[in-house]
């Protein structure tokens, strides 16, 4: 993949929050226990999305969509585990 | 962006499942009117990112990036418009 600095940074600062906005769903399951509300389906196509878009960043090489998504990939599944366990 | 067609193939695959995936979400919202499980601020961080993301693909010109987080912004938003409303 060909682009400038600034560009990638762009994509990495867009990843982090894209990422990063798991965690506070991540805590909250943790905390409450409670998953009533959240979208089991949601979390799985988000899981497999994910570990696609982890493939496609490899093959580009960019490293912007590997960071993002492999980190996302796991806080989304831990969020997926939960609702699993308490429905 | 210079990828083979195989490649951006397999990116407009991750980015429909990823994109679809806030469907169920936003469908569940919209009948149950019920967000108590859901986290503000990741839907929040989500927008934010997801528009960086917007940005970040239009600079690269990837059609998989654009489409997937042109659509995942109007679904996010309006996930995050529920639990404004619904608490």
């Amino acid at each position: 993949m060909q682009s400038s600095g600034w560009i990638e940074g762009l994509g990495l600062v867009a990843g982090s929050l894209t990422t990063v906005s798991y965690l506070p769903q991540a805590m909250k399951v943790w905390r409450s226990r409670s998953t009533h509300d959240i979208s089991l389906l949601m979390f799985s196509l988000m899981a497999l999305g994910t570990f696609l878009w982890l493939t496609y960043g490899i093959l580009l090489g960019s490293p912007a969509l590997i960071f993002a998504n492999g980190t996302s990939l796991t806080l989304v599944t831990w969020i997926g585990w939960f609702k699993l366990r308490y429905g």
